[in-house]
């Protein structure tokens, strides 16, 4: 697995963003990307053909949920999580730590490991550096993450250097015991919260070990947008040039723009997904609650855009009805569009990366997102007549 | 709309079986046909991409469910229902009476039409023959159905007699109120329960009025499939020979069968997609629960039939861990498969009456449903290794 640079853009304000490919073993990845994710071996609510055509190029799933259930022998056994769920492009999996994390009182953590109880049925589990890493090669991860710990925010600095440190052994272990195939890789993820010194000295303990990729781990944890972009700033310096990196769990259409000037390749959130479940559409003039009462007679579709995959086949009264009417068919079409409304950013910011105009897309990229809904006179509704 | 004569059975057990065309305003459809129950504007989890992949042809929507929400106003304002939904096919709609019956306590009856309060909110609601028909006509619904009231059987047959007489005066108000155009129709429907007289009396009735085609009601109703049939055993032979039948409320894949040799061309029921949301799939060997723990490792499709959806794509193992966890997912993909064997079985039927070899597929069909799973000896199960 490695990453190649297609462009880069030059100019002050955005340039550490780049434009590249990923190459797997599953297939090629058009980078920036952003990365739908399929917890227990599914994008929840869509058929993976709805999602490759949105141009999704990789997935994500998550080793706590599958080393549950069905189990990471059982997806072996399946032929691994491609084959299991019919996504024949890369896939990447999380290590589990940050999952575990978030079980709070069900956990409880040791300087080997994790040991937890299941949120399913209580039963007793361990996660290590070596058996996160076994999961994840039973369950045939294209990307294989290092087992690290994730903090929750605000911490101490005391705090957040042992946490560090010991994710850096962690690392380390995770490393020893990946198995090295071709078209496959393994990341590392950088630890430190919010401090420089930190994230530095974790980068690198990360470069001295050797990774396919890196993430930036530990952000996104309610931190709020400005220490997250700070963050990034003094931390991607740090990352080699010519490999991958991705900042885990964000975000909105404008984290990813302003991660993406950043430096960041690759992205993850369930928020696309989740807001489509709950009747959240994202579009270019930011989002809309699908229930509200203004969209029962509303004939236009969510967005003029014809690239959407409802654009001229659904409109906002029909979504509306299909959420009002507790329909399941609400939640599919609703993830769909929004998880094409992400794919379509991606690409349009790739586009700019490439063509050199990238300051001016995200320009009015911001504008449009602030401006709230079009107007009738913007985008008129269609009359019927029957 | 009509229909027309393609090929008929002209064996004594099968003499009344055919197959057609039903020409529409939306389409042309091949029969005998299964029409998916669309209940509220929506065929409940599934696309109607998905939909048309399965070669359903028609479908149905319920009065009932519609004129609550979201009202036949707006659906009109939408476009009518086809628009709205995105099915641009022939679309069938009860009346509304059916369902209303079901309610119980919530409703009253006069010489009139019926009164009943809202299952959503208690509001008050009143449909007659004319309001029913009116609302069809803003659904904008290719079949229009004749406003009738359905007895729950048993019945004493003064009631049986009570009732169909009025729902007969109601079929002669329907009829008046419905707005004739080119390639929309409206169909009778024949009650009196499993009383031969009655029936052969409502046919009459229904004759003299005069439609597009004639559907029999008030059966499915808990008489058993053998009253069921020996009711249609001497109703069918009444009905005009050039027009279509549509049997309401059937059925299982056995129902179905038996009544296309017993004359009927066109079915509805909700059955292979509530099946599909409740883990039970149908199949060429009989239906199955695929929560059952012994598919949790079984990596063999549902079904050999690769004219399943679902064949080479997703194993036993795989929907059986989908609705385990709960996932949307697993009824969607079970709901397409479940759809897709009726409309197999359906296209099946109608090529062995147009080839003559309809006494023998039946024979092998009720065989074969009666066997039960697959054994490993007749559908191995793939072994994948990583």
């Amino acid at each position: 697995m490695y990453w190649q640079e297609e462009a880069r853009c030059g100019s002050d304000s955005t340039g550490w963003a780049r434009a590249g490919w990923l190459h797997t073993r599953h297939g090629s990845v058009p980078t920036p990307t952003f990365m739908p994710v399929g917890t227990v071996g599914t994008v929840k609510g869509i058929t993976t053909d709805a999602l490759r055509s949105t141009g999704a190029g990789i997935i994500l799933g998550n080793t706590y949920h599958l080393m549950l259930r069905p189990t990471a022998e059982r997806v072996h056994r399946l032929g691994g999580l491609h084959r299991m769920m019919d996504w024949p492009g890369p896939i990447l999996t999380d290590s589990g730590g940050f999952q575990v994390m978030s079980l709070g009182p069900l956990r409880q953590m040791d300087e080997d490991g994790v040991t937890f109880r299941s949120h399913i049925d209580g039963s007793k589990h361990r996660l290590t550096a070596e058996s996160s890493t076994d999961i994840q090669f039973k369950l045939d991860a294209t990307i294989t993450m290092a087992f690290d710990e994730c903090p929750a925010l605000p911490a101490t600095k005391e705090t957040l250097e042992t946490s560090m440190e010991r994710s850096m052994r962690w690392a380390a272990r995770s490393r020893e015991a990946f198995k090295a195939r071709p078209g496959y890789g393994q990341f590392g993820i950088v630890q430190g919260g919010t401090e420089e010194d930190l994230r530095k000295r974790s980068v690198k303990a990360l470069r001295n070990i050797g990774f396919e990729g890196y993430a930036i781990g530990g952000l996104a944890v309610g931190e709020g947008q400005e220490l997250m972009f700070s963050t990034l700033d003094f931390t991607i310096p740090e990352l080699p040039a010519d490999q991958p990196r991705y900042l885990m769990g964000v975000g909105t259409p404008d984290d990813l723009l302003g991660a993406v000037m950043r430096g960041c390749d690759m992205f993850d959130c369930v928020m696309p997904s989740r807001a489509g479940r709950t009747a959240r559409a994202y579009t270019e003039r930011g989002t809309m609650n699908m229930r509200n009462a203004r969209f029962a007679d509303d004939t236009r579709p969510i967005s003029p855009d014809d690239d959407s995959p409802l654009a001229g086949r659904y409109s906002r009264a029909y979504i509306h009805h299909l959420f009002r009417a507790n329909e399941m068919l609400g939640p599919m079409l609703l993830t769909w569009h929004n998880l094409a409304y992400y794919q379509r950013l991606m690409r349009q910011i790739r586009s700019a990366i490439i063509d050199g105009t990238l300051p001016a897309l995200a320009q009015k990229l911001r504008a449009d997102w602030s401006k709230g809904d079009w107007t009738e006179e913007e985008f008129p509704k269609p009359q019927f007549t029957l």
